[in-house]
């Protein structure tokens, strides 16, 4: 069996693991936290690391395997034909000519494509988004991403930075975003803005025992505080979680007016909310977008959980090499 | 040489026209008004008038001329596939099977298609977005409505709806739209919002001399109204078209962002403010979308005034028939 070896560069963790070029198995998943502070030449040797370990536990697993080729997503904006990170303020990455890297490092055909693209090309290969025509994924972390998948290929525009769902403005007077803006989506419903907005409240007066979880230091609120805080019945954090469920309809609505797509992936851990999140925004969802698109979308949470993004990096290297058609 | 015959059918004007099969020609361009309140026998009546008549011109003006089928473009909601019109507010049509109706009172084989999606195929084939892979179009009336090319071919969706743009949430918590929903752009920049904004400007003591264009009438006043006091130097209309730029804007960087394109057209009366209208309208989006996708899309008027929707009509025909291969 040929394999594509998958490599996921995340702000938070770095994952690793072998694909099966027919995307029937997934082998040797690794992941370590990135931890950019240390500085990129770091990095990259322990991603290098990582990945070798991986292609000897394919092998070790599947003494028939050959691995063929590399597929790399990163955050972007990238450069993808000539396999630079033109920026990851993430990272701290400036022109990182990382498919140089990881192609001398490891000696095998390579390819590089955008995290988000690769998040939602894995959900349509192997996940939420199976066998669709026309599937739309929103990436939730960090900063809000996406993809789009039209008539089953993944769309990249025309100069590759299709995708920015993040940086619709659903508020034209908004909240400040990170990229400069006013009112982008992501300014409400990233991990970062979800927390924000608890702990504004909470400065503002609100009642909660969010500071509870954090030893009373709200510069450690997380989103992920705020859904441990809310499953508790916390009211402030139950507040937030609707609100934000609020934001995301408001975009996802927006995506189904104008694509119309069979299915809407939201991925991420702001999933972890579950039903508290997905029962409003599918509410919100149907009060906004039109009915004749909205009963033939599903809006789901991504299934791939902590391997999305492998199985999509694995696809892009065999899209982008020719090595699959539609 | 074969020929489609384009039916453009508008809340406005009835447009007909005969299109060249290579798009090399346009001859026997026919109007009316529509006149919906004569009820929807009178408009169909009259169409099919304009339409033999376009017909009979077009062997007139090229004796060799074959007419080999009709298409039609309505607003919708449309089923495309049975050919019926289930609902334009507009003409106050209800589940019109217009498909068999124009089959039966011209016998040619016939299409159906939303009219926004014309108008953009339109552009797309023979205007402002001539030659393009990715194009997005706007089409700014008594609503917006909108068309999206991806590779050459006019995307539909999942169920033949893709292309709402006026039904992006521009405001969470904004003005109140048609459609029932807040902060819609066509809340804003549609026709009727145009007009609305600076009568309720004058209503809350602003000054202007756009009354003075109606007979002191405010309830006349259109964005037709708007656009010649704008012209004339009004302070008070001239802020209501930059506004309209401002929240043009908004929707076309949110476009931008998602997708990458290469043009935006905007197709519409709005378009004859002119760079009153594009220059604030291009700074909107160079503050609001990314640079890496701004600096690769132009954002032009439409070319076709009065036939982009007949040339597009045709196309769609073309396409629908498979008798056009992308």
């Amino acid at each position: 069996m040929r394999y594509i070896l998958g490599i996921d560069i995340g702000g938070t963790n770095l994952v690793v693991g072998s694909v099966a070029e027919d995307g029937s198995a997934l082998h040797a998943l690794h992941s370590e936290p990135t931890q950019p502070e240390r500085g990129a030449e770091s990095v990259l040797e322990r991603l290098m690391h990582l990945a070798r370990q991986a292609m000897v536990d394919t092998v070790r697993i599947d003494p028939g395997a050959e691995i063929v080729g590399i597929g790399v997503g990163a955050p972007g904006p990238l450069d993808t034909k000539r396999g630079i990170v033109l920026l990851t303020p993430n990272l701290g990455w400036v022109n990182m000519p990382l498919l140089d890297k990881v192609h001398d490092a490891l000696g095998l055909p390579t390819t590089l494509d955008n995290d988000a693209n690769c998040a939602v090309l894995g959900e349509w290969w192997r996940g939420a988004a199976r066998g669709c025509q026309h599937a739309i994924g929103f990436t939730i972390g960090t900063g809000i991403g996406g993809g789009l998948i039209f008539g089953g290929r993944l769309y990249r525009g025309a100069s590759d930075c299709a995708g920015e769902f993040g940086h619709v403005t659903i508020d034209a007077n908004g909240r400040r975003c990170n990229c400069g803006n006013y009112g982008c989506i992501e300014a409400y419903a990233s991990g970062p803005a979800i927390a924000r907005r608890a702990v504004e409240a909470i400065e503002s007066g609100s009642e909660s025992r969010l500071a509870s979880y954090v030893n009373g230091d709200l510069g450690q609120v997380s989103a992920q505080t705020v859904y441990d805080a809310a499953h508790d019945g916390d009211e402030l954090a139950l507040e937030v979680v609707r609100d934000t469920a609020k934001y995301l309809g408001i975009g996802v609505a927006n995506m189904i007016n104008i694509f119309n797509p069979e299915v809407v992936v939201i991925c991420g851990g702001v999933t972890l909310a579950g039903d508290r999140l997905f029962t409003p925004l599918r509410r919100e969802v149907a009060r906004r977008a039109f009915k004749p698109a909205v009963s033939v979308c599903r809006i789901v949470p991504g299934e791939l959980i902590g391997s999305a993004g492998v199985y999509g990096a694995a696809r892009s290297f065999l899209e982008q090499r020719g090595l699959v058609h539609a």
